[in-house]
């Protein structure tokens, strides 16, 4: 089941030029359950290659409003953030995309949210900014900071449902734990590990604790499964089997 | 000044069918700063639409290493970082890109580590992610998961960006550990395993591979020291003696 407060947020396009950046936005969104999305004054729309771009996220496509002034986009929203390329010289609240997210994440059971995102070339005006409660930045490297578009939403989509799926996820690494062989289990393999070393003659007579100290180690690290545990004597078996097959020739 | 740790991770592509992906992929890494691309068997490279669809990124195109195999491309790396769209039946280690990222920058300062991409429609084979230490999951809308390699590329290297930055100032864990065995070391050990769990007997002959991918999957997960593989190597040459000797006798 898809998370429903990923619906209470929008993405707002201001004046998108090119059609394929739409199609792409629409298909980054998708992945990452955002549905809503909202264009003003796009310079062409609906489009063949929007279409096309948005590849099995044409529904996006489909239900996105068509706006003409930026101000019916942010309607009954309690929250808008601008996203911003570069730094200003007015000091704006500003907000790192995991910031973002947490905030929006925060606020959409309440309220409807826009996460809004500026001409391809020129971004927002300030008069648009002024409208933002926050400025978002996607930390970039500073000699190539040209995020297109879609990649840019796919960054910040991605960081809202991970804010959103973060109190409930399930960590697969904690499915696994169940499997996991208990310390007694380790006991058992740690202690059978000791007394084939010890009948191989691995040891050092002198510090036979330090080598079984550093494997106690590393299998500890490992987090052996109960599964693992069993193949691995196994493999002490057949070990002690061709030592005992030698000892008794 | 760009985060110097980031140098130490390569993006490593593998069979990449469609030349603008790798584009978009050299894009996607430039604007976060990763700069070794790695491209085992690309169908067409290089190609104008990759130098295309990469618009300012063309230079890591310029330096991107063509490999044959897949063994190659992972060549010296001490950890490897498997994506993957779905989910497996074995149960994998597995992390979510966060966990991915901060895994990666702890080891960075000690070790080259590789970040996996599968082919566009097939992925890894199961033989592929034998190698790599840990699965990476973007999550996605399970509607509709289907985000493209440039964007599955951008989502990633945010994340690695985002936490060299948060952990500039501190130093990495992987500082106080030993160096990390390579894999080539690791290759040496697996073999070394394998032949003498075939001495043994120990393998099914019927599915010999089965065993051998746990062990692997195990001693993967644990992500061996140099030492250490040079303990359990001293442990299978013990073994090897002991069977020697029998056969000696």
């Amino acid at each position: 089941m898809e998370p429903s407060l990923l619906n209470n947020i929008r993405v707002v396009l201001v004046e998108p030029s090119h059609p394929g950046n739409i199609g792409a936005v629409a298909r980054a969104m998708k992945t990452m359950g955002l549905l809503r999305l909202v264009l003003v004054s796009p310079k062409q729309f609906p489009s063949a290659e929007a279409t096309s771009r948005a590849s099995g996220a044409d529904d996006v496509l489909h239900v996105a409003e068509v706006v003409e002034t930026y101000r019916e986009a942010l309607r009954g929203c309690g929250l808008v953030l601008g996203t911003s390329a570069r730094s200003r010289t007015i000091v704006w609240p500003q907000l790192n995309p995991r910031q973002c997210a947490e905030l929006a994440v925060a606020h959409a059971a309440d309220s409807d949210i826009a996460l809004v995102f500026g001409r391809e070339h020129s971004g927002l005006t300030n008069e648009e900014l002024d409208h933002c409660h926050y400025l978002v930045q996607i930390p970039a490297n500073p000699d190539y900071s040209s995020l297109n578009l879609g990649a840019a939403v796919q960054v910040l989509a991605y960081e809202l449902r991970a804010a959103v799926l973060s109190v409930k996820e399930i960590k697969p690494v904690a499915e696994a734990r169940d499997r996991l062989a208990t310390a007694e289990e380790m006991e058992g393999f740690m202690g059978h590990l000791e007394e084939v070393a010890h009948g191989l003659g691995f040891l050092n007579p002198a510090q036979p604790r330090l080598l079984m100290r550093r494997l106690r180690r590393l299998f500890n690290r490992a987090q052996l499964e109960k599964a693992e545990v069993n193949i691995l004597r196994g493999f002490l078996k057949a070990v002690q089997q061709a030592t005992h097959d030698k000892r008794g020739a």
